[in-house]
């Protein structure tokens, strides 16, 4: 993640100058899916028949399947002035696969669904889909099904996930008791960094276009928000360390709102420490440039993709040096509620302040 | 479908002027999912966890799954000047469960996403999901995921549909073979003449808000277009019959386009007489009130959800009487191509003149 390419975060703002772009009436409606899809194949067992009839056929022999779906909408969640359309198409599954692997499942299949006004060319939408090709070619996922059609304004993506595990493999957000500890995976707040980084060169950039900004001292956080990826090798180290969690959830709105569902879910409380919050140390400048509370930023950050598990305190010696995994607290009872101990001994309640695309104002 | 009622046509028209709407902000996005979904619940055996994890955890047994996903956006697909909420959220389940009764298969789950821009209220957004919730009840089907966001502009819905058969039913678009018997299920153009009639009321609606027209002469193609049917009975009676299509495929953008799609899936041609197409006299009524050929009408109207398939001719008995069904024609070697018959006995050949939502100018 660290060599990412630094030339690519403005292209966004440059898509439709470019003369020679085809227009996607060109193609039509079917035309364009096969165009868009002729590139990809199948792979995995389970998928039996994907892209081009009335629905894809999957397998999963005697195996439970679970499906989790997003929908990323521009101007909402995303702004294609610093987002590539690659990487776009590239966190748009990112973002579905982590919600299978936080039931310690893997993902097999995708569908896509796209709508895209007519400000978009045929080569934008390729630049889309070679992005949600790579994603499935690192992760091992076939693109199965899906829809494009035209939009009114803006880009839309829906993108399903699909996959199975065995059943004594699953884990729910439910299941965590007392004593348990709490552990993440990673690091937090990089991507919640990176966007402040970008979006205060998205400012510059409307004042100078001619600006070039060297982001390299950013690069880990801009890559975080630009380029997440779920966290497969997560799923496999639990499974070679002998480790199944008692209950997970991924940090896709930060970690002070999924403990919260996580406490929900299992009816126990969460006591966390500030000084076990795992942060990057290019975060924490970039929290201090931006005059952020650090501890502020891993908490309510969001879109950083980690793992969030408890596991059984007998589990501990099986994890306890592992670079990527830190343990953050421990789940207590209920009514103890939901704590962060402060590096000065305090207990400050919880509170979910992660992102919500409903809210007033935002 | 008759006693449709047709004093909700208009009210999409006057949804924003009613003062005591509650903002959807007031809730939050946890909220909000929590509260549309307390009403449903699982029902079917293979739906094993629903809303509020990480993802839906289904078990289908040793049985294929099957998927199908489409995309509804405001403006493109419906016009909620005269289309109301709630048979909204009932249309855009019937889309994608037609996807699966076209591969014989049976839908059991199905997600939805939607995003909506501020302009809709929670009022609003519950009525949605009363017409997905009775879609549900109909069809047996459990709402077991999905998103919930907002947008910069208008309603946009996102449905995936997932169910299975055991595996020597499934049928696909590819199977057919020349002599074949090509039949559809209900008739044709009754959704297009539908939306006639809608478009011509919305801009006598836009002179004169005062009118109130008299439908009830086009309260079936009406019908056809605000709430259509997926054909759940149709497969229903295929199984009853003791008949398995040797192809199938739904007709959701008009006769002719799919015709093509089982030409080039099975590489076979397709004739059909004009004669034979099932059209209702209320839809050759209105086409002669807008001066439509009914036959244009049924070719390329599109929306009507019908099921088109092919069965060897030795099937031809067991369906031949049945008011349900209708044989069209015949399949035919590839070279032969696809052809209407008219009742002049002119070959015209078939194209796809269907809806296409990347056409320029649309």
């Amino acid at each position: 993640m660290k060599n990412f390419k630094l030339n690519l975060y403005f292209c966004g703002m440059l898509e439709d100058k470019n003369p020679s772009k085809t227009p996607l009436s060109s193609l039509g409606e079917f035309g364009l899916i096969d165009h868009l899809t002729q590139q990809f194949t199948l792979n995995n067992k389970s998928s039996v028949l994907g892209v081009g009839d009335d629905a894809a056929l999957l397998d999963f022999k005697n195996n439970p399947v679970l499906v989790s779906t997003d929908m990323l909408i521009e101007g909402v969640h995303f702004d294609l002035s610093y987002m590539p359309l690659k990487h776009l198409g590239y966190k748009a599954v990112m973002v579905n696969l982590s919600d299978l692997y936080a039931m310690n499942a893997h993902p097999t299949q995708i569908t896509v669904s796209i709508a895209v006004s007519n400000r978009f060319s045929l080569e934008a939408v390729e630049e889309l889909y070679r992005g949600i090709q790579l994603a499935c070619s690192n992760y091992a996922v076939d693109l199965v099904g899906g829809d494009t059609t035209s939009s009114t304004q803006g880009l839309i993506l829906s993108v399903t996930a699909i996959g199975s595990a065995s059943k004594n493999k699953i884990v729910q957000r439910k299941g965590a008791s007392a004593n348990d500890l709490l552990v993440v995976s990673g690091d937090l707040g990089g991507a919640y960094a990176g966007l402040q980084v970008l979006e205060r060169e998205k400012a510059v950039f409307k004042v100078n276009p001619n600006s070039q900004p060297d982001l390299s001292q950013y690069s880990y956080s801009i890559g975080r928000q630009l380029k997440p990826e779920a966290r497969k090798d997560v799923i496999d180290l639990l499974d070679t360390l002998g480790i199944t969690p008692k209950a997970m959830i991924d940090i896709s709105d930060g970690l002070s709102s999924e403990l919260l569902h996580l406490s929900k879910a299992s009816q126990v409380g969460c006591h966390i420490y500030e000084d076990k919050l795992p942060i990057d140390p290019e975060v924490i400048s970039i929290c201090e440039e931006f005059k952020i509370n650090s501890t502020t930023a891993a908490l309510n950050g969001g879109e950083d993709y980690e793992l969030l598990f408890a596991i059984d305190q007998k589990e501990y010696d099986k994890l306890k040096n592992h670079p990527l995994l830190t343990v953050i607290g421990y789940c207590t009872d209920l009514q103890s509620g939901n704590q962060l101990i402060t590096r000065l001994g305090q207990q400050i309640p919880l509170e979910a302040q992660g992102w919500n695309s409903l809210k007033e104002g935002d």
